[in-house]
């Protein structure tokens, strides 16, 4: 097998792996939920996949589910399920009404039941009941954009005026037991931060809170001044967390999929953060540096890396991070650098990410085009498609974040 | 010991590891010359300490010797010797003097006598034979820069014009054998460009002379002409060459002091070029992702880093390297990110490089600077200074460029 065929036989393996119902699925493999009834909520991006999945493993043993997903995310019935829409990235009425009959359906639970809660990316929008009115709660949210207030600030004030974040909302399942299972789309998975946290323990304070409004002079009204000094829940006895989706699977299915091909797979990282066209240099100089270890080998980084717009042209992190790490690999054999989104879609582009080898600069060079030029116009898909450099996986339905694989083959 | 302890002995042993003395040591330890005569030239900014502790080692063995090293780096007399001091970075009469003194030393030897031949950085310059008319060479020089030409261009054309680089002394060392000591102080070693490869074949060709001439319309003398017309040596059976003083050393050095305090070292890479705060980074996920792995580790990473300069103040590479790492390893516990450059200077300080930990962001925020504050006006050695972030060596003597490593320390 050349070494691009293992590349993209990794590359199957490792989205495969992270896929949202296959997430569901492992978690839900072999799980055991007593004597009590069970329940389903499915909220974010991937909700329909997961609760599809999800309903399907349960069979007789679901009581009754509601799934709420963005608008056009549902692709059909799920049985003892109801599926219902919302905006994102801004609620709408369908978000509300979502989150009003998930609520409804986990009121007078019994400490035998358990509710399995489907989380993914976009929660924090698609699953909201604010205690305030939604206009009060748009020109707060507006006030602290402009002042300044970091994530975690906007966070400590956004979950003590909502009904479910925070916690709340395995407050609300209790006395059942929740089962969550979290297919992470950010960074070191904060499990307070993805879908802001509604079955997670809060770690704000009250004190904190009102620290902030101070400190940013922000207008709110009594009965907002009045929720801020309500405790958000700061342990949760009734929760069960898996994070099943997330970057780390993605890598880790990455380098079981390059072990059982016959590299010896290296994890660098799961929280690459760094701008993309350095982080493809970095891996370059890994290449370089590893050619004569007489073995095969695969370093793995995973992350979200940045991209600098300098120029005006076509592309996307990882295609960028790939091509900066086509003027380090030049002239390697049996090298590969690939790195790709596991949505299917990096940047604006259709392609997935970008794959180059010791050959690819040279073959630009031929057709005019030098690394660092493509990169400073921000135009690397037209010209990884010119070299055979882009991954295309079309749209896979998962959004876990970015993978870079360097590749190194020996007989 | 503390973490920072270990960071510590690592660098010294690093340090004395790369010492060109220890290069030089290491290299003629057990080395038999036979019954022939042995001579010495040293070329370089280290020629000094590396032909001095050569003199030591071999005694009565050595004949005579030759050293040029650069004005103000003659440390005394070195038994047997001639010093001569010559211009750096732009050759002068001492450069030129000193070689001829090399090329006398080197005539009429027999088969059985050997060169010991002591290179290191700065040798371009330091060590030369015009065989065309200083001005005329200095004039062709300039032509070369401001046209464009890339390094491998302007070498093919100037090999062919000295009398003593691309190989060409070691042919007028022959039939002697020339065994070659190299500290090299660029990245990947190679031999060719390390002081103009004056004991390593030359790869290039007169055709490709002649068609860097027609490319860039340079103006040359009838001399000069015929001189790019002859062959520099495509081989060279009287060399043996040792690289004892590279990055890879000074990596393989840090790892074997990171392996006997406990850690287990990672040798990511020794060409390292990106950017030196997205390196930072880079290493700082690294750190990351490898905190729960249950055992000490030292990621190491060798190179030469480069920074964005957006500021006027006062900094090093590796300062920024570390400094940037900071931001990523903030709140981990026992674990530190340093990186310094193995001549002591670090950019235009009196610093190494620096040395980061857990806690380095938040005091450097009471402090009230920021990270990215700090970066952006290349301001890190006060910053620094500040939060014992400084590493601080003195010159050391050698420059074999930088290392980065990561710590981490379990019990």
């Amino acid at each position: 097998m050349s070494i691009r065929t293992d590349a993209q036989e990794i590359i199957r393996q490792a989205l495969q792996a992270c896929l949202p119902d296959q997430a569901v699925r492992k978690a839900l493999t072999g799980k055991e939920f007593g004597a009590g009834r069970v329940y389903l909520v499915a909220i974010g991006k991937a909700a329909w996949q997961m609760a599809s999945c999800g309903a399907q493993m349960l069979g007789d043993r679901l009581e009754a589910g509601v799934v709420v997903t963005k608008h056009g995310h549902s692709q059909g019935n799920i049985p003892r399920c109801a599926i219902i829409e919302g905006g994102h990235p801004v609620p709408d009425e369908g978000s509300f009404q979502g989150t009003q009959a998930a609520m409804e359906l986990v009121r007078d639970l019994k400490p035998e039941d358990t509710v399995v809660f489907l989380v993914s990316g976009g929660g924090s929008a698609l699953f909201e009941c604010p205690l305030i009115p939604a206009e009060e709660l748009t020109a707060l949210t507006g006030e602290l954009l402009s002042c300044g207030a970091d994530i975690v600030e906007m966070n400590t004030i956004r979950k003590r005026l909502s009904a479910v974040k925070g916690g709340r909302f395995a407050q609300l399942c209790a006395p059942a037991r929740v089962y969550a299972i979290v297919l992470s789309d950010i960074l070191g998975d904060p499990l307070d931060m993805i879908a802001s946290g509604p079955a997670y323990p809060d770690q704000s304070t009250c004190e904190q809170a009102l620290a902030i409004v101070e400190k940013y002079r922000l207008h709110l009204s009594p009965k907002g001044m009045e929720l801020l000094a309500q405790e958000t829940p700061k342990a949760l006895d009734n929760v069960e967390t898996v994070i099943t989706g997330s970057v780390r699977e993605l890598c880790a299915a990455a380098a079981a999929a390059s072990r059982d091909l016959g590299y010896e797979p290296v994890l660098l990282t799961d929280q690459l953060c760094c701008q993309a066209k350095e982080a493809g240099s970095f891996l370059a100089s890994i290449a370089k540096s590893h050619q004569e270890d007489g073995r095969s080998l695969a370093f793995l980084a995973g992350g979200e890396t940045v991209v600098q717009l300098t120029g005006h042209g076509k592309g996307g992190r990882n295609q960028e991070l790939a091509l900066a790490a086509a003027e380090g690999i030049a002239g390697l054999e049996d090298t590969v650098v690939f790195s790709l989104g596991s949505d299917g879609t990096d940047g604006p582009t259709d392609a997935a990410g970008g794959m180059v080898d010791g050959t690819t600069k040279g073959r630009l060079e031929a057709l005019g085009l030098t690394v660092h030029q493509v990169l400073t116009e921000n135009d690397a898909y037209p010209a990884l498609q010119q070299v055979d450099g882009l991954i295309m996986t079309g749209p896979t339905g998962t959004n876990v974040n970015d993978v870079a694989v360097v590749l190194i083959k020996r007989p």
